[in-house]
């Protein structure tokens, strides 16, 4: 059973666990500060494939099986997106897994979506286990969103750099960490409409989706061990702090985004931050997971963050929509009153 | 509480009602055989808009305060998609709301796996009302996927007509009709690249769904007044018809499609029928539930067919994959053993 509780969040009385993670990222990712804690680094980011988008689906392909393989199940349903057209990384990539595929697009907080439902259907009993997942990749996205990767052409210090990877994580009924409770962020419109700051497009909605998360769980920000958003980045982040600071709410001492987790900004060169939907997928499932599983943190507050737009909205004039979801994962059991 | 049964299907043992719909057509599905049956007919396609997908857009806002108003009642979560890049037609339509977005995509299945997952979360607690909806806009898929319509193209026979129009359903506790188990379909690929004929991707998912429903749940063909496929048209139809009956299964008798119920091809020029998200949407909201309530059929099936592809993939040399969602709907609570 679960409740809804305020406007936006959900309570779980009974647990749902997530029982294993598993990620898989590119070259570039497997140099940064978390390589070696991914299940897998890419030797070369084309993965064997003939595209870019191919091997975007390899990845998911084989992400969501070594998932399988290391939790030992096979899911009900997959709940998974990404950023490619028509979700094309997602559906080429589940297609010969011959699981049916809710598929889902939340741009950048995809992730966190995939969790909420995920969590909604064990609870339920739709789904004795199910698989979220997430995946981006750097080619794909930059061609689609922006410039060929091909052309050299010089990204902007707000410009994030998407990450080229794959996170899922399986859920179901066992131990701990739990997801405890979500809260769905609403879309937020800051008039934002510069495709290469989308940090700036997201702060706002990660701001009111942790504020109403604290309001409506009757929780302060200092509960949670780590608070962690998806993909602000370095503008984002500064961005989240202040809007949140307005509201009375202080999170410096336990923020982190995984966008600035992901890569070493300073040898890397990567602007910004990490982005992309595989950006707090993998994160999740490759840092996260592992210290909620070893102890050294007990509650975290999971906040992947999105924007929406495509190439045509922005054209047209209209401005980069933000969404987020906060996903509660603790150790502990948590008895909800509902 | 519910339960997953065989491997594909989700039986509801508290039953989640169908509490009101709400659908909005362009001026030629308004001109078709149900024109009488929609809540709005568009006087004009551009609904007052700057371009084909903001009016795609306006559609969907306008439908779901519709449902609101006419439901009387507020959801607790919008579960909705629909065929634009990065589901724009939907996050720009909903972002005025205030109430929040699971964005899903399942092409032009979207609205089955939207009733699924609203269902879902109705069922545990997640929400307390969800409103589930899709929507299509011709002239925003045509030159996205196809070529502008100012071109004057040509339309192979095989091709389906993308309804310009939303369809949106309000789901919670209350009286029938009832949602009362889905089958959640897995991706088929039967070789299909040739993107004027979606029908012939689709109708192998769509027998695939079908049979798992029927051998999951128990039940023959028979058992329903109604089986409506979502946007197979004439051509897909034919080959979901004859796919059936290697397997045993006739539905000649209670099967229809809503992309055939939706225009006269003889006065209209549809070629093999509508297509498009709110193919399955507008007809099921203004056709079928109406039906339902009047208790001129009792028991239908809805099967939303999708066919997952993007212009990228399909110009990559990739095959069109085909996906469906059989959902229940019945006046009937249903007692499920589970």
């Amino acid at each position: 059973m679960s409740a809804h509780k305020g406007n936006e969040t959900v309570v779980f009385s009974t647990p749902v666990s997530i029982l294993e993670t598993a990620s898989a990222v590119g070259t570039k990712e497997g140099e940064g500060p978390l390589g070696k804690l991914f299940d897998r680094v890419l030797e070369d980011n084309m993965a064997g494939e003939k595209s870019w988008e191919a091997a975007e689906s390899a990845l998911v392909r084989d992400n969501l099986s070594a998932l399988f393989k290391k939790s030992g199940v096979s899911p009900d349903f997959i709940f998974a997106g990404d950023l490619q057209n028509q979700c094309c990384g997602t559906t080429y990539g589940v297609k010969d897994l011959n699981i049916p595929l809710f598929g889902i697009f939340g741009a950048c907080s995809t992730f966190g979506e995939a969790l909420a439902l995920g969590a909604v259907s064990v609870d339920s009993g739709a789904a004795r286990y199910a698989a979220a997942a997430a995946s981006s990749h750097f080619y794909s996205a930059e061609r689609q969103f922006r410039f060929p990767a091909e052309l050299g052409n010089q990204r902007p210090p707000t410009a994030g750099y998407t990450v080229t990877g794959a996170g899922a994580a399986m859920l179901g009924k066992g131990d701990g960490p739990y997801i405890t409770s979500f809260t769905a962020g609403k879309i937020t419109d800051y008039g934002i409409n510069d495709a290469n700051n989308m940090g700036a497009a997201m702060a706002p909605a990660a701001a009111a989706c942790i504020k109403a998360h604290l309001e409506e769980t009757g929780r302060n920000a200092g509960y949670y061990d780590v608070i962690a958003t998806g993909d602000l980045g370095y503008v984002g982040t500064e961005l989240l702090l202040q809007l949140l600071e307005k509201d009375g709410i202080n999170i410096e001492k336990n923020h982190t985004d995984c966008g600035i987790e992901i890569f070493d900004n300073k040898s890397q060169d990567t602007h910004a931050g990490g982005s992309g939907c595989a950006c707090s997928a993998a994160v999740f499932s490759a840092l996260f997971y592992r210290k909620l599983k070893n102890g050294s943190i007990k509650r975290m507050l999971l906040v992947p963050t999105g924007a929406l737009m495509s190439t045509v909205s922005v054209q047209q004039g209209e401005n980069i929509l933000g969404t987020a979801f906060a996903v509660s994962v603790e150790n502990e059991v948590i008895k909800w009153t509902i």
